[in-house]
């Protein structure tokens, strides 16, 4: 052994690291650190503290997603390989560890020290609830009842308080007041509710063009949507959509025709259009009351044409 | 829907937080947060943001072990049955997630900004290196040929880095001026680095006393440690103790006995308590040239303790 005890060696580790490029490079829509983007824009003027605060929105959004893939055993991600497919189920563990840890490491390069708490605090409260979040889901998975709150409270941790945070980071770039950040934040949280929503609409009637992936694979998968939740306290036959919904063994095209005849007998798809718009008002009117008033024309649009997907 | 849009349910969830629990209620040393609390006590004196770090660095250091477990498929830690075993690998995965960002939360509490900053800093670097570390060591089992330094930059990162935070951690936690901590962190990776060697070296030549856990159990998985590793150097068989050492279908008992004797043909004993006791006295050789000099009983007494483990 060397006095000098330690010499570094080659630190390249594509093992690693190549898992984190392949799911950073599949094709995205980049909807937080946008709407973090976006946010710094209607308080201020955005500032490299933007940038850095929606790259650690968007890599801990990717750290999920491979972490979830594992625990749901998904064999595709935006349409591509899973990496627990693609490598491993251990590669998918470490490389999104270092996703998350590379997350921090961007609100450590916030220059100003009370930014950057004041971001890791934040950041650190979201992190837990999307875990918390993915959790319900997959305890959902094991229970045959959950009602309409339960869903909402599991979506809500699981996707919509992310959104809510991407407005915040948005906040937090441009250097708002601490106490005007939870005002923001309800308003990013609700944005994401709505969002799931509509994609939970869009599964059932929705066209491939205005939703962008397969029509239809909730049902498939039998996954308990807010559309499924809702046409069981809807339909007079619960027990039948019960049993067809989660019936794994019917062809695929035979199984979404059946499950939408049954819900159409429960004009299902008025409530739920009733339910966004009266969603949509409401962050509409909430905006109209915040700090973002007068200068939200960008954020109204941006919710218009999140209406438009489902119109 | 409500207009309120959410109503928080009951967020106790013992399916993310028992194994957590679990897990930091098994026996441990605590090693790094005594060693922070060592580092403040010797510099100046512990305080609340002592307990802090120290809390973190615990609570890290078993997010590790939870994912490593999974990794390594490992059914038992510290003589109990792994989170993996005992729940399931999603549970694992996020429980495991959740206690790394609960780490990051405890960074969140140090109430000074500009502490908190350094503090985060410093904990992105060393849990990225962790994880590379564990990286190599994974890949070091694909591996048929390691040699000594490659060895010696895994469990650095592995194991020894987080050794050196803790001290940093201590440091910090009592306001040493940032330049400072450099020098502090060397002196705790090399503790790091020498508390691995001795492991993989009581794994041959310990009692289950001094070593505190079954000897011989490396030899038993065909673990490439240290000694291992050293011993196919000095071998003048080396193809044959390889066979040996990587021969999984050995009874145990056998096994050990073997590659002891192979061992022992080596000289390996001599050689490894050689370069420990190089290892040793260059670290207190550091510490006594340190800003920790003049005040460093408590640290000298912690490795005179660790000597004595071998001796």
């Amino acid at each position: 052994m060397e006095d000098k005890v330690y010499i570094p060696i080659n630190k390249q580790l594509p093992s690693l690291y190549d898992p984190v490029e392949y799911i950073l490079g599949l094709p995205s829509k980049k909807f937080r650190p946008s709407l973090c983007h976006l946010t710094a824009t209607i308080l201020k003027e955005v500032n490299a503290d933007t940038e850095t605060l929606g790259r650690a929105l968007e890599v801990f959004h990717n750290f999920t997603l491979m972490h979830d893939d594992v625990m749901d055993n998904a064999p595709l991600r935006r349409g591509q390989a899973t990496v627990h497919k693609k490598w491993s189920v251990s590669q998918a563990i470490l490389s999104g560890d270092v996703m998350l840890i590379k997350a921090y490491e961007q609100l450590g390069n916030i220059k100003d020290a009370t930014k950057s708490q004041i971001a890791l605090k934040w950041f650190n409260k979201i992190a837990i609830e999307v875990c918390e979040g993915q959790q319900l889901d997959m305890d959902f998975e094991q229970k045959t009842a959950v009602n309409e709150t339960e869903y909402l409270e599991m979506i809500r941790l699981k996707t919509a308080v992310l959104i809510g945070l991407s407005m915040v980071f948005g906040a937090i770039s441009v250097g708002v007041e601490k106490n005007a950040l939870t005002e923001i934040y309800k308003i990013g949280e609700q944005i994401g509710l709505l969002f799931q929503l509509q994609d939970d609409y869009l599964d059932v009637y929705g066209s491939p063009e205005n939703f962008g992936k397969q029509v239809g694979g909730d049902i498939i998968e039998g996954k308990k949507t807010f559309a499924y939740l809702k046409a069981v306290q809807l339909s007079k036959t619960p027990e039948l959509l019960q049993k067809v919904y989660l019936d794994k063994s019917i062809k695929n095209t035979d199984k979404i025709k059946a499950v939408r005849d049954l819900f159409d007998k429960t004009s299902l798809k008025e409530h739920l259009e009733a339910d966004m718009q009266k969603h949509y008002d409401f962050i509409v009117k909430n905006i109209k009351n915040s700090i973002l008033k007068g200068k939200a024309t960008p954020l109204l649009s941006l919710l218009e044409k999140m209406y438009l997907r489902v119109h």
